[in-house]
């Protein structure tokens, strides 16, 4: 950020607080480190009198419905933080410059000068928007985004808060399934949450690992079988040919498709196989809550893939939904993080920053250990990273480096057996 | 059983275990419970030589495809026990006449004298058959069936091993997923396992209390705000108008569906609202594995429930699938009771007893405790249980005698919270 010092006097006045986008496990641990750590140091000295929490985002702001969370008590914000979902409410609002001036307007009339977004990539953008806004108008506000995203698809940083915890509820569940898969052998596809980026569905992976080292001895080749992400182009054809190997070889297959898988041309594979599909606010084709996709590739399959006798396979879907961002058992890593990336974005405010995000990136070593930097709002805001693709095998798998990285962020998997294949 | 002496000397032979229908949580604490009972009384005795594990059920019993369990050893056994899913492999046939004489002429083969089964009223009736054609043909073989269902719909018992887990699962999601409904407002319909008996999806009650104390104070009303029964004839219109209540006075609503909601003449409403449903091998409709039924509803609130400024409700649905039945977080008390029901069986065939079910009763009085006792196959076989009048409190919700008979089952909840409504 060239146009501004890097540092200033932090100014006196008013801090607010919200949370935007979809929600996550974690998101509390992010809302309460900030208002402790706002407490701990701008509000003990003084330079912020009232800490505001913005009800369902900067909706709530522009309407002046704020929460007075200055002396909320230290166990209320325990609770809240262990507890998922946005505790302050969320909204889907994607402000432009109008509404930014709104927000900005709000802002100027409750004198808040501190200004905490907690987002993924639209809610940064929204931060940049305002930060300028507030710049061009001369008015002292610091902006900003603390990240968040199931998608973990924020550039600059290793991975997002959220991420870690829908990761651990997706490995479980794949573990769990293919159990499953396993006592009613058959096809079975999990359609995961992830619309651009394919890590949520990628972390299906480490399921894998919750049966070693008995599956060599056992002969039980544990799933998922097959990994589709919206990386790699989805073909109709191939996908059949290759639940079909699978499902020849093992008598049983289990699939991971993102929801968000795409053909060649970019298209996504749910509008090619269903009508009539919501649009969000924002013109995106509605992929959560819906589960065509699951039972379209069914279909498919149930139209295609043989038994050795020449039957239909016995194939079902399940669409894991929102359980996958709201389940109740976060990744302690995680949980840890939320928090810390939360209170680093106050520690940036106190020390005199201006604004910015906060990226986190991984120490190199042998042991896991995240590290947090500050980093220009311009250079996360609106934009979306992919699966490198160092982490994607062929056109259905992925890498040992993917669980590598994978690994360490999501907490102990539940360690499983089987009898036999 | 009035045609058998109740008792009578326990004959050498070999004793199988196999597992049926849709597998659970804690499918293999009754296996692995069953395997050490026999390991500790009969097998030590010298009155049984070999346990046999039946792969994929009497399918696998037919086939001569068993393993071996006899010396198994203890830890590998635990593993399993912890692992949800039925270890063995489990089946969906369902024998007749014909099928359970090639079942007693493979026990006959093998010298099969002990032959337990677990599995839900379908797997007693193969009990039954089996065990009255030993009988017809004097061949003495004590049958016992172990019971084990999600649904909970065994007559004769308390509640049923796997429920609980089960029950545990629904809860949990529902009150993670009510604290997401909160976040972003909107009409969220989850769909929920069951064919039949709503016990599953009244379960979802239990959810709201994850919330106390804390509701009153923070004006929370949590969800799920209707539950839909198999039992409670389901009505479109009413269905909306309640949708539409409840939305207009919270700006919001949770939804519990039982996948198997039926219309006053017993036509499942999915049947009614999606076309080209699969039919199982017994010739029912198949409601779990595909999401036909929450889309459908979701999209019938889309067409009638508004805002107050007449626009669509913002409508979402998930169905919960395969994951309800074998989330890797069994109950302790289920996990607990599926081995002991196991347990107990395996001490009717050593006491001498010649075949029967286990049910499960709760005894009197404040502290919950189970109790375990021996019931006739035919009081048991092919029957189903329902939610019993006193649990179900007007259209669409659960009275505080289900909570009460629920709560102590599912073991310890998440303790969540919110900041405000």
């Amino acid at each position: 950020m060239a146009k501004n010092p890097p540092r200033t006097k932090p100014p006196r006045g008013n801090a607010v607080i919200g949370q935007s986008g979809g929600p996550t496990a974690v998101i509390n641990q992010s809302l309460a480190g900030a208002v402790e750590a706002l407490r701990d140091t701008l509000v003990r000295k003084d330079v912020v009198k009232r800490i505001f929490g913005m009800r369902h985002g900067v909706n709530g702001l522009v309407k002046d419905d704020l929460i007075d969370l200055t002396k909320v008590k230290g166990k209320a914000l325990d609770r809240v933080a262990r507890s998922p979902a946005a505790a302050l409410g969320s909204s889907r609002d994607k402000p432009d410059r109008d509404y930014c001036n709104a927000i900005l307007n709000a802002c100027s009339a409750r004198d808040i000068r501190y200004f905490f977004y907690i987002g993924g990539n639209d809610s940064s953008d929204t931060c940049r928007i305002v930060s300028e806004l507030a710049d061009e108008a001369g008015y002292d506000m610091r902006c900003f985004h603390i990240p968040k995203t199931v998608d973990n698809d924020l550039v600059g940083s290793d991975h997002t808060p959220g991420f870690p915890s829908a990761a651990r509820f997706v490995a479980t569940a794949f573990a769990a399934d293919g159990l499953d898969n396993a006592s009613l052998p058959g096809v079975k596809i999990n359609v995961v949450m992830g619309r651009h980026a394919g890590f949520l569905t990628a972390a299906s992976a480490l399921a894998r690992e919750c049966f070693e080292p008995a599956k060599k001895k056992s002969g039980f080749e544990p799933g998922p079988h097959l990994i589709y992400l919206p990386e790699v182009p989805f073909d109709t054809d191939r996908f059949i040919a290759e639940v079909q190997e699978v499902y020849s070889r093992l008598g049983r297959c289990q699939v991971a498709v993102s929801e968000g898988v795409q053909d060649k041309d970019g298209t996504p594979i749910a509008t090619r196989l269903a009508q009539g599909l919501d649009r969000d606010a924002h013109g995106n084709v509605q992929l959560s809550g819906v589960s065509v996709l699951g039972d379209a590739l069914a279909d498919l399959v149930k139209r295609n893939v043989k038994t050795s006798s020449g039957k239909q396979a016995r194939v079902r879907a399940d669409t894991f939904g929102y359980l996958q961002r709201c389940w109740p058992d976060p990744s302690p890593v995680d949980a840890a993080e939320a928090r810390a990336a939360a209170e680093f974005a106050v520690a940036c405010a106190a020390r005199g920053f201006q604004s910015g995000s906060v990226a986190i990136t991984r120490r190199k070593g042998k042991k896991y250990r995240a590290e947090y930097g500050r980093i220009d709002l311009r250079d996360v805001a609106a934009k979306t990273r992919h699966m490198p693709e160092s982490f994607i095998k062929g056109t259905s798998n992925v890498t040992r480096a993917f669980s590598e990285y994978c690994r360490p962020l999501v907490g102990p998997l539940p360690r499983l057996a089987r009898l036999g294949s």
